[in-house]
């Protein structure tokens, strides 16, 4: 187990509960935490950053934690899943970090019979209203085994997707609308913003959902009938999620495509007026140019035009004629 | 169990019928359902707006529904599925509302021995054919069980796809013909809107196939061999939907792209002819131009060509060689 | 059970044969088809036409068919499928009906032990040499059951997909050759028009892959183990027909890219030797041009080349060391 | 059964084997195979051309094969795919013939205990290593059964695959080289050409994939474990070809993205210098053409700049900051 | 089982041990493995190099290994799989060789209850550690079966695919950040060559992922369960590649394709410049053409503004207007 220099300082924070008792304590000594376990039914150990090997040894050698799930905890870059290990459940999870999607937190969780174990990147959260309900003794929590909790705090980690799906959603209807109102540059660029994002939300989203499933469907140790029929609701959720990205993915391929056919309409509008002006006048300025000539007027057969009484009326009249043949011919073959 | 503070307020109708017995009635007192159920032997409870918290948990005691179930009745984004709880089950489904196939609404139902409860988002479904059966005693539905009128109303949600189906083929054949005829900016306008339709359809019908699917193969609770023989009749429909969105999104597919390549193409005859004529004109011009010189004619080498008796014709025969010289080239090259 | 009202006229045809006993008739009473069945081992009705809601209605009680699937009979726009309804087995196929791959027309099936009832919508079919092989009292169909009769008229309906399919082919084939020889905006008006045709022709032959695999695999009543065998090979033929549309769809996809890469190919040609001709003449009537100014010679800084003794040719070899020098410059960069 | 007219004649060659036992025989009447039959323990019937219905027919009622399986033994368009017929079994493959993927020769076996019946289309085949290695008795084949002997004649028609396959790597390899090198329309026409190479080659090789997997999987009769093991490595070989196909299609698709793509890059690097030269030049040649203009002198105010003792240095002083600003100005926005 | 002329000489090392005992050797004489099998728990055989056809077979012949997969160890280029042969089990990994993903180096292992054989092309694998590991009698490969040391190898095999795909993940980024700053005919040839590469590593890494798969959860003789534990965390690595590739692979596509519409939209930009400049000065040229002609003044009619008096400025402000009329177009078109 390599624990990564940079990490979060590790704090350990104890949650212990069954029916109205309850305490909350921060610990030093993993050791404190065998008198938890004695007193209360169920056991929240919450560890927040992963700098302390030497913490997260002693957790694992007092819960008996298989080495290579604790390698995957301190290794934040896992898909999540779910593993068992004889007595144990070992859960991985990714909990979106901020408003973008990129930004992802890996959340573990070991479940026992009485001890649920989760580990966090950095401090910062989505459970404060689970906590909440705790220390208020509110909801099923308190009265349900930790298998419960572990369902509750896996759906607030797929409850932190939906804000983000849903600031995507917003995005991709101002864009849609902007195109149809007006083409820029700066469109494209947005639609491959958002592209990327559900991308890397697709790519942490989606292992979600086969874990979960298999929490509903594989009979686990420790995870009560009841319990799956909550998971089941939180599979439902991240089905939910995948079906909105892979929709919006496809949405922003069908925004691309229509993009860029609009500019190529658009193009193909600038260059017909440049068709247009140009084939006009200069057939219209070789026809001056013919008459700005300088042959010598000492032979008769040198551009006789040029002295005729109405020369220029009739040069006038012959670049007209061309550039109304011109147009009848242009709208003939419908270009304007 | 959060209500939407915008949602219609909430309408409980209630029919009871057993063979050629039959009541029908609007109830404000959750309490009244009881008696209709002591004396009939099957009841559809229809509850039309999720407003009034109040009635709709009224009615969760009373049929002991399941809490999960009941909030995703009221939190209404869910996709089409089918969950078991126990002694009831439940369905989600969606129905197209109106004439916009990005618009939905929410019904969900709890099917049990005798009742079937349904809930509506806002007044007006696809559902007055079928009451209107009950009430005039035809049809199979009043002598069969509830699970009979779950699938007439699951039917009758899927039909309610038809409509705005075939309204998208209308337009899609309109599009195609249009754009055989010629090429118009708005056409691309109109293949992306049905391209959105057409992705919001999908993400609507396309779950009602699994959940279709669930009902026919699994054995749920109170859903008789008869009734899955008519499920299984719903589950063709769906499939007859879901096929025909595929193609028709890979048919506006293929037109986008036949758009895209006959502007292309369009654009290719009109930069043919800006070719031909800049490229015959420009040649001619400069020859004009150089003709049109000022030099000197102190000098006898300064453009003798000017004081030549023929100068003039030769100048206009020399524009017409190289005029002439260039339409031989591009047609030698097939370019015109 | 509703009537197309412009439905064909129903016409009831009924062969009975056992061996080298045999019988064909027109019947418009249906009960002269309970002698029929009385005599023969095996009986086929054949119904041409869906207009008569009678006469549909006498032949459904009289085998005691499924309204379900009478429904489906009638309403013709049903995917190829079968289903089973406890005595009877329901089928549903589409045959290629003339030289469109976008006209299909509905077949439905009936098997019982004895009899096999068949609906057309319209008159003429592709079992004419069946039925002559029955009269006849040739090939394996009068010794065996209807089972056999039903895979011997799937068999024609698959292979009535086959002419279709080698047309396309050949169009294919043509356009591509047609491409390499040169392009024509046609082409991509045929591709497209082929890509319809393809994507029609599989949506009509993909249901009957699964159909027919059901039938082959299912253990369905009133099917003997030697028709399964021969089912396996009409089965073989769809697979074939499906493999051959994808792959040319694909292959209509890559022409599509090329005849558009082609274009654009083409047009690159095109606008370099625009480039070319633009940029040599431009520069050169620029300078025509400055030597067409009309500076008063009262100034001897103005204009003096016009008064050098050489100042034409000066001129004209100006002009041609700028056409060299771009002509160098274009070569070098390869454009030439 | 109907034989093809253009179809080669028919050939019957024997080889009769067992240990080290050992004869070869092209036999004219199908009887003479008896002998054989009863002399040897394995005897492989080698049929080349398919012009011969008696022969075939002699064949098909000597080994009693399935009428069904004949037909497709001379209607040779068949995929790959493996039949059971009661006690014997049916296998059809096809060979790469000759150097373009897309002409395959269909090749059929039948298996019985005994015999191995093999059909050629043509004369020519991938098999003279084999039986040179029956006839000098080397190898495993003499000393196992005719099931092996499948074995070795698909491994063979596998092998088949490798040279083309390696052809079209190689030119893929070329052409990828050839395009960073420089752009050449003749370089799209044989990407497009490849990936119809590759489009061919995948639609014979996929079914082959099936095919042996239930050689392998499924437990034929006459096929024993141990061949299995040896149709297992033939089994990845097949998968090998599937996989390099499909990866050469994706590297097709990407290198004609590429392609196109480059060809626009090198368009804009065209369209740039077009750009530049026509926008320099166009606005000088204006300037030009103004001092150009005619007006009388006999007005003060008529163009007096051509009356200044500098009037033809300001003209062109003024160009020249023309042609400066828009340099700086194209320079400034980065097109240069 | 042919050998490759060019293959590198063959080395053979043996590495014994059980718990603290530990012998490490490199043999000549295949018959010197016995003795350390009888003396040690579990044998590594390390081959490295495949040139020597007698040492191979010696080595077949010891162990007994299956002729078919002593030729895949020969063939180099082998998809990674795994199969059964009795009493030992054969095992194909891909390691990357290199900084290149389309370099791999084919490895090979048989597994028997008490030996390991590995099979490498060149010298130079990822092993050391391992190896150091066991001469050091530390960690769990000591005390553990030699299923456990392939586990071990093989988990270095896949962590060989993480530096490569951290280095094409920098890569995409930095092109990313590349393009979005300014566009450069390069970034497309990076994207493609980015794009093989990712192609070539899903090609090698894939079949890995079966490959694991199938040692997980079949029940391969010789892999304890706990072993299997740990090929598990073996499992999640390979499909955080597959996973990663995949995502890279659809990343470049989003970029390529963000790439070629930013060009398409700078180009865009460079047109309507020369549309500007080129539509605004052509209609100015034409007009001072005009009065650059030479038409006689002896006519009253031929050109009369030349004699105006302020005939000059009348033809610049006609010139202003034109110029100023053009532009108040473009400005209500938008085009500016």
């Amino acid at each position: 187990m390599i624990v990564d220099p940079n990490a979060s300082p590790t704090i350990i924070r104890v949650m212990g509960f069954c029916g109205s008792d309850f305490i909350e304590r921060e610990v030093n000594d993993v050791a404190e935490i065998l008198a938890i376990q004695v007193a209360y039914r169920s056991v929240w150990i919450d560890v927040i950053g992963l700098a302390s090997e030497e913490k997260l040894k002693s957790l694992a050698s007092l819960l008996q934690l298989h080495p290579l799930a604790m390698e995957d905890v301190v290794n934040v870059h896992q898909r999540a899943k779910v593993d068992e290990f004889g007595d144990h459940s070992f859960v991985v999870a990714r909990m979106i970090d901020g408003e973008d999607a990129t930004q992802t937190e890996q959340l573990t969780f070991f479940l026992t019979k009485q001890v649920l174990l989760s580990f966090q990147e950095r401090p910062g959260d989505c459970w404060e209203p689970i906590r909440h309900r705790i220390r208020t003794r509110r909801g099923k929590i308190c009265n349900s085994g930790v298998d419960h909790l572990l369902y509750a705090l896996l759906d607030a980690v797929i409850d932190s997707y939906f804000p983000v799906m849903e600031k995507i959603a917003e995005q991709v209807d101002t864009i849609e609308a902007d195109i149809i109102e007006g083409l820029d540059p700066s469109q494209m660029r947005k639609i491959h913003y958002l592209r990327g994002q559900l991308l890397s939300l697709r790519r942490s989203i989606r292992p979600h959902r086969e874990m979960i499933n298999e929490l509903v469907r594989d009979s686990l140790p420790h995870i009560s009938p009841e319990t799956r029929i909550h998971l089941r609701d939180c599979y439902d959720h991240v089905v939910q999620v995948v079906d909105a990205v892979d929709t919006y993915r496809e949405l922003t391929s069908d925004m691309r495509d229509f993009y860029l056919s609009s500019v190529s309409n658009s193009m193909n509008e600038v260059m017909k007026v440049l068709t247009f002006i140009s084939t006009i006048f200069i057939p219209l300025s070789f026809i001056a140019g013919v008459y700005g000539m300088n042959f010598s007027d000492t032979s008769p057969w040198n551009m006789p035009e040029l002295k005729w009484e109405f020369g220029y009326f009739f040069s006038l009249a012959l670049m007209g004629l061309v550039a109304f043949g011109l147009l009848i011919y242009f709208r003939k073959r419908r270009w304007l």
